[in-house]
């Protein structure tokens, strides 16, 4: 099927000619921006001929990725403070135009200048967590790529202000580690199809790349030759990419290696990279998903919580300052809930970005709807002090948020129709983490289905409760991780009990959680006071993550006066309702919509109910078989 | 290192001068016997001049793999009853040579003339369940071996009577399919090696061949064409391998395509490949494997082990007369403790051989010490009638034994040196069922190692003792699958407890155990009614095999006087005792061992105890969590 033809592959940029939109003609600077707008104006309007004008300018007052938009369709001004700016203008009409607006008195900048994501796709053309189809970049050992697609993506990525992208995973091995040798000038032309939509390229390299590429006795970033082969190294490649973002590194982390096998720290593991990208003005980004992957599940004394904090904290100002850490947004991995990372703003001297997933590992794997904004504006809701929040530093302490990518080859970019809200939603929190996950959610459905409220309606509803339902049929109460191993999709309540990755529940007859207070582990402790205090304590522990804090015996009597036990029970049941209430909701709004939109997000939502009645089955029966409490409501459990 | 150079590669067949021996000359019919008997006394005496003469012969009155050896030192007669007969008369008499026998009075037949071992190697050159290395056969998509290596592994597998060998894994896919059609001159090569030692190749063909090779537009073994593709395909195999043993078929089984899925039954799928076969003499072997392995788990009336039974039994008698059932040996699969199939003996009208495992899938995976042997004895023990053993059957019933392989590339074939006994038992077993795990534990360790009693009784005593030691750490009384998920090495009690596979303990706050008899899923009736009874009572079934059959409270009193839950725990202390004692006599008898039979060994042992310790952890974890109750002595339990 023409791809052009498909609903999906237009995502949030549908062409779609709305009848109350004048004619249009534009004037004023001409380049890449002024011809995005031309193309925009035709998929809005079909080429209506008219008269209000659009004026496209740069302006010296604003930074560079900033833009206003002023008017009215008596006449419309946009202006960037940088081809990025005017760029984003455009786009910021087309979306507003898009949704009807027809006055125009618009001041927008980033509250950060880094809106990254990273692609943890393989040179074999796999995708490590993707559920979207292949590789966009790789295929077979080679770069491989369709430009015209490519080219569409980084529109859509540019929509919506992303801004850096990591092409390949974190996890090097050797074909890819040659990305920046061998295969650099494919890199370079990948980097060409991005540039004139204002987004940098970054590859993730391999910390052992002076042994295994240069052929280097050692990779110690001590070591002179090392540090000069790092320098060469990335000279060669600014060579061919002048305005490569910088490097992301994975080391020391689940088998990869890091300084630390060689003696090093983890600051001069990063600074020696950071040296040789200084010169052209490129970053360091060091991941700090450092913890022991190979814990003794009898050790209650370690706690993988704990380990960014431990391992980073004590070396803030060793960093050089294009060194800039890549923390996960949890202390876990990405479970569907988690408290705040305790690093996050809590180095002085050390530059920080926060990293989320858009793609859904644990989060149903484009399978399962789930909205991630909601999980997002909470991680941005989450408090540093008692006067802070986390979005507060985001533009200050936090001068990036990262993503993993959710996008591959599957003519709809995300398996999931309904996950490109996911993607949408990035980009616009990443720009402006203020935003609430109605907002965006609501901008998505109107830019891809319209505003038809017999649609509109229910499917913002729907799309925004997914997280609570997910959640509801998942682990109870923050405990993560009950996860089939390996691949992480469906239940596995002791899946990851006696493995080696720090994960326990520690369930058993009587009670379940781990005490993370300072009469347990102490990862309260890592926190600023107040927040520390806030976990300390059961009555002021937010419920929903109270098993992530706490131990607590199966009868401990939640808020709602349900026990815990009853509360698993009637979640697990819940939220299989909820799924069914999701697909009566589809059936209802189906005819407002194309089949093509509908018949995939159907098969997806069956596939879901299957996988939401066997999380409900699972937990529930281990939960009953291990405690012999009956559900109040006598209900099947197996 | 040079191969001849390694202890464990020689085996069973050590280049050890006996001092005691005399000088032998040969006479009588030359040929390969002759030769073979040659280079077996130079093993034997370093090419000693003398005068005790061995005269070979082929004798009217013995069957074809019958022997006879006669006489002492003054001169010994070997007559066999064919070319068979006589090579298995050299290497016996060269055994008994080697465990200082000097007076010969020998007759020998073997109990059934099919003494089979699988490869379930793959054409990539890995081996499904192997632990040894990789394949001997194959490598990268293509047929490769070392001629002189498996030239020694020939003699290895006749000198233990086997004289079948399947060479490519049950689950074939389309590259290993090729070996009936493009790769078939390449077997023949490999047929060409093992033919003079009286081995003939079995090939593992593909069900759906006539689509995939013949590009037929069906595999339906009812159509006219299909029958036509496997009759051409082959004779033209026998042109190539005039004396191929068949062809081995998994079908319907585990994602493998059969005749089920169109709509035919297996006799009907079996039979058209057997009408092939039938006109070279060829056998079709055809795996009862067959189950539903996407079974919900939540369904307490369908049962895994009834299944073989209740696919071929109504079958009996639709069978063509060179179809020959493959049997696993119980009704599960290869687990520690299970009883026999019930389908063993049940089929008065359609051949059967019995398939058993040298490859430690489920047994410690040639890391752990496991004597088969004892196994072995035990369900050739199992009674079939009130008046019959499983042993009875062989050469009658059953008339094939059959193992699934434990050799691969590594230099002593068989990874865990002492895992060589396995294979060893097996030839000899499948020779003469009657005989012991003693017996031929016994022979194995003074071919291997000698007898100098102070290595010979402690070395024996412990390969003996280690299949109880074994099912001490792991799961407890027959209840098996407590295994991690794919791999099937190591502890995970819940691991296949809610999946697909039909496999489940259904442990609960109270109870553990599955109710097979009348009053549950009534395999207990799948039995002759003196076994059926045996099984159906409490009182009478084995209590190491209690939990395969009834549901047991925790506090179930076992004949010992522990409750079940102290068993539990008793017995997965007692397993990690027992490893540790292993080392302790590994030690004790080092002195008398070359060092590179000490050194691997030992590491495996270590390995072996790491193993036996988070069996004995997670098992005793998972219960006490589970139940509440505590250890009676007191010991850790987390």
């Amino acid at each position: 099927m023409d791809k052009n033809n498909q609903f999906g592959y237009h995502a949030w940029l549908q062409p779609r000619v709305i009848e109350s939109l004048p004619g249009f003609t534009l004037s004023g600077l001409e380049g890449f921006a002024y011809d995005e707008c031309k193309k925009g104006i035709a998929r809005l309007t079909g080429g209506k001929p008219g008269n209000t004008n659009i004026e496209l300018s740069i302006s010296d007052t604003l930074t560079h990725e900033a833009y206003t938009i002023t008017g009215s369709f008596d006449g419309i001004s946009i202006a960037g403070g940088g081809e990025s700016g005017l760029l984003y203008g455009v786009y910021g009409l087309l979306a507003r135009l898009s949704q009807g607006q027809t006055q125009f008195d618009v001041t927008e900048k980033p509250a950060t200048s880094r809106r990254i994501l990273n692609h943890w796709d393989n040179i074999d053309g796999s995708v490590e967590r993707g559920y979207s189809g292949k590789s966009l970049f790789f295929k077979d050992g080679q770069i491989a790529y369709d430009p015209e697609r490519l080219h569409d993506y980084a529109r859509l990525l540019a929509s919506i202000g992303i801004n850096q992208i990591c092409i390949n995973n974190v996890n090097v091995y050797f074909q890819s580690a040659q990305l920046i040798t061998q295969k650099l000038p494919d890199v370079a032309r990948i980097a060409d199809i991005f540039r004139p939509f204002g987004i940098k390229l970054i590859i993730s390299v391999h910390f052992e790349s002076p042994a295994l590429l240069g052929g280097l006795e050692t990779s110690d970033p001590l070591d002179e030759d090392v540090a000069n082969w790092w320098k060469q190294a990335t000279a060669e490649v600014y060579k061919h990419i002048p305005d490569l973002a910088g490097f992301l590194i994975k080391a020391d982390s689940e088998f990869r290696a890091g300084p630390m096998s060689l003696g090093r720290t983890q600051a001069e593991g990063a600074n020696v990279i950071a040296k040789a990208l200084k010169p052209f003005g490129g970053m360091a980004y060091w991941r700090c998903f450092v913890y022991n992957c190979m814990q003794d599940w009898r050790d209650t004394v370690t706690d993988r919580p704990k380990a960014a904090y431990n391992y980073f904290k004590p070396l803030d100002g060793d960093f050089d300052d294009n060194v800039m850490l890549q923390i996960k947004h949890g202390p876990s991995d990405f479970q569907v809930r988690e408290p705040n990372s305790p690093l996050l703003g809590a180095m002085d001297n050390t530059r920080q970005g926060m990293e989320l997933q858009v793609t859904q590992e644990y989060t149903g794997q484009q399978k399962d709807l789930y909205a991630l904004a909601v999980q997002w504006e909470e991680i941005f809701e989450h408090p540093v002090t008692s006067t802070s929040k986390t979005r507060d530093l985001v533009g200050n302490k936090i001068e990036a948020v990262v993503a993993v990518a959710n996008t591959g080859s599957d003519a709809n970019w995300t398996g999931h129709l309904l996950a490109q809200a996911n993607l949408y939603a990035f980009g616009k929190m990443a720009w402006d983490p203020t935003l609430t996950a109605a907002q965006v959610t609501k901008e998505w459905v109107a830019l891809t289905f319209g505003t038809n409220p017999q649609l509109f309606d229910p499917m913002v509803d729907m799309i925004l409760s997914s997280r609570a339902v997910y959640e509801k049929y998942n682990a109870p109460l923050g405990i993560g991780w009950m996860v089939n191993i390996n691949h992480h999709y469906g239940p596995s309540v002791d899946g990851y009990e006696y493995m080696k990755w720090g994960t326990y529940h520690r369930a058993d007859t009587k009670a379940i959680g781990v005490d993370r207070t300072s009469a347990g582990t102490g990862l309260t402790a890592q926190y600023h006071p107040y927040v520390r205090d806030m976990y300390e304590d059961k009555k002021t522990c937010p419920e929903e993550i109270m098993l992530y804090f706490h131990r607590l015996p199966y009868n401990y009597r939640l808020k709602s006066g349900q026990t815990l036990i009853q509360y698993i029970y009637d979640t697990h049941f819940e939220g299989v309702d909820d799924v069914k209430g999701f697909i009566q909701t589809w059936e209802s709004i189906k005819e407002h919509m194309p089949i093509d939109a509908y018949t995939p997000v159907r098969q997806r939502l069956d596939a879901q109910l299957k996988n939401a009645e066997e999380w409900r089955d699972v937990v529930n029966s281990y939960f009953y078989r291990k405690t012999g409490i009956a559900d109040e409501k006598g209900r099947k459990i197996y």
